[in-house]
């Protein structure tokens, strides 16, 4: 079959990750006869650089029109790039929050887990870590004070700034079935965490989640408070299988999850809307102090690749290969420099796109 | 000197802890002539029990009339308490949101160190720990979304709740002032932590507090997203010096700060105004689970009140004596159950208390 994949390559290390990752899918449809089309789609610091803007209404319809989309990364260096010497809507960050909120990709997945063998690198004690954790953040992608009213202005001769964290009840319900859904296919347990001791958005979102947890008997459902989650997650990451949380809280919460097992190099996202369709990318950012030195890490777009055959594409089968692929060249002893330790073979980011192709 | 100090029990381990704090100020009043007088208030679940509200004018006005506030801690178990079969507004913590606003308590500051003796209680392996960690946060606490406006009604048929987070330049400037001025007598650092890439108030914080730094060239500032800080605090702590936030990143932040220290049974806090007033209370909370076993560490109550003598009585050298003191209990082994580990000598509460006055 034949798929159209809009593909993002973004700013910094982008290029050189999506490189690789299209490698992979290119030996996936060879192997397993699939076509994938590839259109090149500009967003962030490029895009300005070419249309002034972080993201054009075209790219935004190109991405619309595909069956899934593949990112790299966006962004600079904030200090050093007049990317960001202009208003906040003009820059590279903002073409992201324009896509995600364009092809309503309220749903953001984020797994977090331990690599048994890059469990060196995880700044947790072995008696915390324990048996290893394993755990997706289910972040809502497309509200809160993310897409609120804000302004500053002038009040009483005092310049005042708001923001506004709205959510109504089919914002919720939505993003908390998807927890539920996921939590079905793995260990059963959502904990939705929010701030209800003091916010009337958390309270609400409370009640919700408790409303949807009705048709999912098989789940344990437990809430917690925010603060207490980013203490639980350093003490005992175990206990969690699936959070759900808002959009703010889960930015923050999703990548204290990710620094705790050490790899972040190796952890994939996706961005669904309501049906199949999802935005694919790593967790990490767009690194651009290790921009074009071919040393950065593919595999958390890799992974991200074969997330998309998975949930966009139905191709449980092809994902399955090249999870796989990865274990293998993992345990083989292949490691990029972010994850790399004595004793294992240090290769650069086209060999490891080779090495993981190779064996799909 | 006479010092009329406001003493708040409150709920679950709070009386126990409250009590040894004030055993080592008995000490230290007769060791160096002063006069603590303490005024009981009620506060939280105890004060629900008693006046069906968390926090009565008169227990506010008897705290507004005092040198300084003494707290314990405020709370029961949400699952498992009537306290929280009631409006937000009415629960337990009410009474602590309200104090801080009644008292005008912007300034929150949550120091978070390594004890080089309970190191092994600390959640982090050595290689990240280094040379150990020593920082405060400064959080901002009587603004944002803790209280601004918020409401839940029905829009067009669907259930909508709104919280509003809203800063003005001058609440940032005092908070900031406050920082810096605790910088200085410190490692001259501060880190600012924002989400200026989306957040209007967080684009106002940051400029304000560009601003500020002008007046104290002597400390360097920098600035982080709250997203990076909440990975920063698990891979290098050691970074930080100050950390100064506003309200609801302070409150995550400052919990996962408290945790990688592995001991939030020793760490203080205090709450302060413009002037010299201020809340003083252990960063952990009611812990009802151990509540009335004398099990419960009071060692953060006592350095709480420690605080209190330096910040609000200019009692340097009596503050001194108590944190030797302390130190010197630790030196000679004696742990509540909390701290204890292979080795140690186990004590209670009280045991603990008295120890500690002792040494002065
Ligand atoms: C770049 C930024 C706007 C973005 C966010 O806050 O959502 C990023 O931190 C992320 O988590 O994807
Ligand atoms: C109890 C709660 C309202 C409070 C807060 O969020 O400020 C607590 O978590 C704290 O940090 O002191």
């Amino acid at each position: 079959m034949k798929y159209n994949i809009a593909v993002i390559p973004g700013d910094g290390i982008g290029p050189e990750i999506i490189g690789e990752a299209r490698k992979v899918l290119d030996k996936v449809g060879m192997v397993y006869g699939h076509d994938f089309q590839y259109t090149n789609v500009l967003m962030g610091g490029i895009s300005i650089d070419t249309h002034g803007v972080p993201l054009t209404d075209e790219a935004l319809e190109t991405a619309k029109n595909s069956d899934s989309v593949l990112l790299g990364a966006v962004g600079g260096d904030v200090g050093n790039s007049k990317w960001y010497d202009v208003a906040p809507n003009l820059r590279p960050e903002a073409g992201l929050l324009a896509i995600r909120k364009g092809l309503n990709l309220f749903a953001n997945i984020r797994p977090a887990y331990l690599y048994k063998e890059l469990s060196d690198a995880c700044p947790l004690k072995q008696e915390i870590i324990g048996d290893g954790f394993d755990m997706v953040i289910m972040r809502e992608l497309t509200g809160g004070l993310y897409f609120g009213e804000r302004h500053t202005k002038e009040v009483d001769g005092v310049m005042t700034a708001v923001d506004t964290l709205t959510y109504n009840e089919n914002e919720i319900r939505r993003i908390a079935v998807k927890a539920f859904d996921i939590a079905m296919k793995r260990r059963k347990k959502v904990t939705s965490v929010d701030k209800a001791n003091v916010l009337d958005s958390s309270r609400l979102w409370r009640s919700v989640v408790e409303e949807v947890a009705k048709d999912y008997p098989q789940v344990m459902l437990s809430h917690m408070l925010v603060d207490n989650c980013a203490m639980q997650l350093v003490m005992n990451p175990g206990q969690f299988d699936v959070i759900l949380t808002e959009n703010m809280f889960g930015d923050i919460l999703s990548d204290e999850a990710s620094m705790i097992t050490g790899s972040i190099g190796m952890l994939s996202s996706a961005s669904m809307n309501e049906s199949k369709f999802g935005m694919y990318e790593p967790s990490h950012g767009s690194a651009p102090d290790i921009a074009g030195k071919n040393i950065a890490n593919p595999i958390a777009t890799i992974l991200s690749a074969a997330m998309m055959l998975r949930y966009s594409f139905d191709l449980d089968m092809e994902a399955s290969a090249v999870e796989s692929a990865v274990e293998q060249v993992l345990k083989e002893g292949y490691r990029t420099a972010d994850i790399y330790s004595e004793g294992c073979k240090k290769v650069t980011t086209a060999e490891m796109g080779d090495l993981i192709a190779k064996r799909i």
